[in-house]
């Protein structure tokens, strides 16, 4: 009992600071980069931040914490099986768009890509959440998958998960922390630079610091042992294909 | 058998990725950046990337895996601990003369510190690392502390350990990023930009490929229950104190 109480305070917190990443990404770029288009202007790039922390930080790491909540446990699992899949085509969705308001920017603007780090990481990142959900999908849901085969991959579906959200943080901090040194540059107009932290800095860098929070928290949850699923004999509801009624 | 051999190659690839991130973050700035000094040049700062993947990365990557290697099993484990113990005293001393050059070229250049989400993130995974070996010494090689304080502690020591690790990669990406942005701005003199993708940018963003790649080796070390040091009984092993003979 004391294990869901603990449970439930932690992933309270996880949905705080999600809507906290959210709502700073969206206000660092509508406050202070000068909010959204689809035009190949400035207005165009903003929303890779938006799309990218939403969709591979937040959304992604909600997804991934699905079967640790015990609302969910003792009862037929494909239905939680779906939203998984779901909420994470969903993440996967929001962050390609991300990545076509950056290259359609770049593009249109003659800027080169994937030259820096930060994309050389990014770009690997989203390969690898597109191979783990094709995988996923191709392990877990559809029917003619053996048991043996699903009993083989979960281990490497759990950490592969995790992992790709260490990597979505990396290349988060990274991108942010490029971002302000481009757009915090400092003018004889009387606009500060970065290192003298006006309040766009200080809102971005909290951006940063409150998205690796979220990320500590959902590893912190993925990590617990007590907060596991309880799977019944051999692990019967975790392997079920799709179609399998759960009796 | 299977799985001690699968964790010697594990460890050989460990291995071999850490030598290369030594060997590739001193020749980026030794071929590239000028070498090294401690005379509040740009050489200064060189030592900054150098102490900090070598400490807070590599060494301490190794320090964290030691329990994890078979050969170390069915002995004491205090000599171990203080193997243990010692190579992340040797990572945190280090991490602080890499975190001194930073600190001592920026002041002797008037250059502002701690205002970029880079050095936020660091700053505060020093201190975590900090935080950590204090508490560690203190639960597990203090001889005064209580064995139930030590199996209380060790949950939180083995997650935080792993957590410090991630946060010392988020720091090293956007910190090589950061520096190739500021060192790679392209002039009239033919030198190419960042994103040019010049020699100098192919190197250190390797090195930032193999720092994640070397991280993701520890943390897979570290992570797997079939590589975890058996520990007899109630685990007399891990919490016994210093001067405990280990019989």
């Amino acid at each position: 009992m004391r294990g869901i109480v603990a449970f439930y305070l932690t992933y309270m917190l996880c949905l705080i600071l999600g809507i906290i990443c959210v709502a700073l990404v969206v206000h660092w770029n509508y406050s202070y980069r000068g909010g959204f288009a689809w035009d190949s202007s400035a207005k165009h790039f903003n929303w890779h931040p938006v799309f990218m922390v939403t969709g591979m930080v937040v959304l992604y790491g909600n997804a991934a914490i699905v079967y640790r909540i015990p609302l969910t446990w003792g009862h037929n699992k494909l239905p939680w099986k779906l939203l998984h899949a779901g909420l994470l085509l969903f993440s996967f969705i929001l962050s390609v768009i991300g990545l076509c308001a950056v290259f359609d920017y770049h593009n249109a603007n003659h800027i080169s890509n994937l030259y820096s780090l930060h994309s050389w990481v990014g770009i690997c990142t989203t390969a690898l959440f597109t191979a783990q959900w094709v995988m996923g999908f191709t392990a877990f849901l559809l029917p003619c998958t053996p048991m043996s085969a699903r009993a083989f991959m979960k281990p490497t579906h759990v950490w592969m998960g995790g992992i790709i959200l260490v990597l979505s943080i990396v290349s988060c901090i990274s991108g942010i922390n490029e971002k302000l040194f481009f757009a915090l540059k400092g003018n004889t107009n009387g606009t500060l630079p970065y290192s003298a932290l006006p309040p766009e800095a200080i809102t971005a860098n909290s951006l940063g610091v409150i998205i690796v929070a979220f990320g500590l928290v959902v590893l912190k949850i993925l990590s617990s042992q007590i907060w596991q699923r309880p799977e019944p004999g051999y692990e019967v509801g975790v392997y079920q294909p799709l179609g399998y009624d759960g009796s």
